[in-house]
């Protein structure tokens, strides 16, 4: 009854898993879709920006060399032959003292290297015609956005692995990525087991509770960027569990199971593991909560036994889960990003194995602080909504002091960590 | 030509905007779809948790009193009548010197208030019976979890306009909320003007370019949380422009424009919102970029014209429009998260008006340091991909050096401010 498992360390454990070099896939998908998602490749800039040399302000377009002669004694005439706004096109050639009205963001006119901003130039007509005088002069290329000042043809501009956001969706349709390389959404099925587990929908039982870790790990799955493929929960039966999971793994890109992972009398999937022939990778590190945490690999695919307990199911999934779903997602920081905050609280308990404790993290004078939540029992609860961290108090030490410095893992950041640990 | 303009401070022009009480809904959704939207109502304890006294450990389920006596010098032996694993319930009443085995979670079997842990309890058969012994004694309540520890039938867990997280949709389903009332994402129309814009799919001509905004305030639409209606583009032509605009204000609970709000000879919005009948909140704000956002409110619908400039398009979005659709979402910090960061680079230009400039938070060493990006020409187009923030350079300053903590406003963080200005 009492197995004995040797706990390894948690960077060790990662690079376990992180070995497996599950690769990730493209497809195309709209631009309309492309926000939060993944790029796959990496987007290159297609043309140069601007792609035609342009007025960054409304005014007049003008040949410099005429205005060389302007002052305040001697104002220049310019004929104002044309008139245009951004995406027209002059069809006029422009020479000696003639001018193009023209507005900002349209295609400088033929002829012309400057523009003169209204501000300083006098409009008027003669004999029913526009004309505008300049009492300074201008250089060639005064107020002018030339082609290839933005970005240029063939520029590689954002990595491939980052998360399309707002900017970057814009920078896409710039560049005419009608259809975007993103990284394919990988498929994570999910177990529930336990004989205790109840439907959401269900109403209670004594000794019953609703099945809550599977709508949590989904959460978790569709944040890293997966998709859910939610088996249901089973019961805490050895045939009934085997049968499932080894129909399930090759449905999915990987297998996550919550409960029967620990080294209760009901804890089967060890057993289902050995039977089904899967290399056991580690079933125990050197952490808490998460300890009994197991990950096998079986028919290329990794399996993950995640515990029951809800706290212990987070940190095994964001710990040992996220990264390698990440690198599926083209990822170069494909793990929770680590930083340094300073302990609000005390935490004076000794702590003989590494903990993860959810917490809260915020900014005071643009310092990070951190409160961990779920310290003491009664805010177990309430860790598990206001939770944006986890807390990494390491082993082997007597308590920490609030006003310590301690290591932060940021739960809702995009940018990773290379490698925290 | 020259139309005078009074421009208006940033915090009076959000003001104008939020006086509008534009009211969120409620729809009911699953929970499996609840991930990443907000609350619309507070998230109630429908029950207490646990709902049962239950096991914490694995172990044996005891009656304190009959511990009392064991020592050392003394063990105690109790038969153990019963074997239960969490979601069974016993359906024995242990009496005198009586035991259950217990897993973790397990309901505690009737008579029994205390757990006996494996690692101090000796285990053993008797005439085919199981028996164990501890060498201690055990208080009433040792080891058990009891009813409502956790949370209290009643109790106010999570507030409304609270964006549900992995952990609150654990709750969700803890509490059997199976249908989960959520805000209902605000439609939010789009229309891009400009003669010179092109489909992304389009290939390039001289004087047009694609466009981009309309993507970037679509992304911008999602990620505050809305739904974007998108119109298409429309040229700079004054009836077109007018008979679109018409129309698609009623079908939309918010109206966004890009482009011919500025001053230009093709600028038609500011006219076609006197023709509508609308009033217009501001049309100048004292700020860089965006000082020509202008807003108006038209049949109780709020029309945000932001300029067609990629920069104060986006800066206009997050300033003004932002807010008053996280307000519709139940937020009580609608706004942009303001916090303190250290200045990375010099930014010596005289400053005449407050700026905006879109910039890199990052953390060293717990401390908030900020790139503003985009303070040159070449920085242009990155800016887009690699703005996590914006920096608020205030106005009438000669320019800020290294060094200096400055206010920066966070785009990617979900917190928000209850009032930045």
């Amino acid at each position: 009854m009492f197995e004995r498992r040797q706990p390894i360390p948690i960077g060790e454990a990662v690079q376990k898993i992180m070995q497996y070099q599950l690769s990730g896939e493209t497809e195309y998908i709209n631009i309309e879709e492309s926000f939060g998602r993944f790029l796959s490749k990496d987007l290159v800039a297609t043309c140069d920006v601007p792609h035609f040399d342009r007025a960054p302000y409304d005014g007049f377009a003008v040949r410099a060399i005429d205005t060389q002669d302007a002052s305040q004694a001697n104002p220049v005439e310019f004929e104002v032959i044309d008139h245009i706004g951004a995406g027209m096109v002059s069809n006029m050639t422009v020479t000696e003292n003639q001018a193009v009205r023209i507005m900002t963001g349209a295609i400088m006119p033929e002829g012309t290297d400057a523009v003169v901003m209204f501000e300083v130039a006098k409009t008027y007509e003669k004999d029913g015609k526009p004309f505008m005088a300049i009492k300074r002069s201008f250089k060639k290329g005064d107020n002018v956005s030339f082609r290839g000042e933005d970005a240029k043809e063939g520029e590689v501009l954002v990595k491939k692995g980052t998360l399309i956001n707002p900017g970057i969706q814009a920078m896409l349709a710039t560049f005419g990525y009608k259809d975007v390389p993103a990284a394919k959404k990988p498929i994570v099925g999910l177990f529930a087991t336990g004989t205790e587990l109840l439907d959401v929908g269900d109403p209670l039982v004594p000794g019953k509770i609703r099945n809550s870790n599977s709508h949590m790990i989904a959460a978790q799955i569709e944040r890293v960027g997966g998709i859910v493929h939610y088996f249901g929960k089973l019961p805490d039966e050895f045939d009934t569990c085997f049968e499932a999971v080894k129909n399930a793994v090759n449905k999915v890109d990987l297998l996550i199971t919550t409960g029967g992972v620990s080294v209760g009398d009901f804890d089967y999937l060890p057993e289902i593991y050995e039977k089904l022939g899967a290399e056991v990778l580690f079933n125990k590190v050197a952490m808490r909560p998460g300890s009994v945490t197991t990950v096998a690999s079986h028919n290329g695919k990794l399996l993950f036994g995640l515990s029951g307990n809800p706290s212990a199911c987070y940190v095994g999934f964001e710990l040992f889960a996220r990264p390698i779903l990440r690198r599926m997602l083209f990822s170069e920081k494909p793990h929770l990003r680590k930083e340094q905050a300073i302990l609000e609280v005390d935490f004076l308990k000794a702590n003989p194995f590494t903990r993860f404790v959810r917490s809260s993290v915020f900014i005071e004078n643009g310092r990070l602080k951190v409160t961990p939540s779920g310290l003491d029992k009664s805010n177990i609860i309430m860790s598990l909504a206001g939770a944006n961290s986890l807390t990494i108090l390491p082993g082997g030490t007597r308590g920490f002091a609030a006003g310590t410095e301690v290591d932060v893992l940021l739960l809702e950041d995009q940018f990773g960590s290379e490698w925290p640990w």
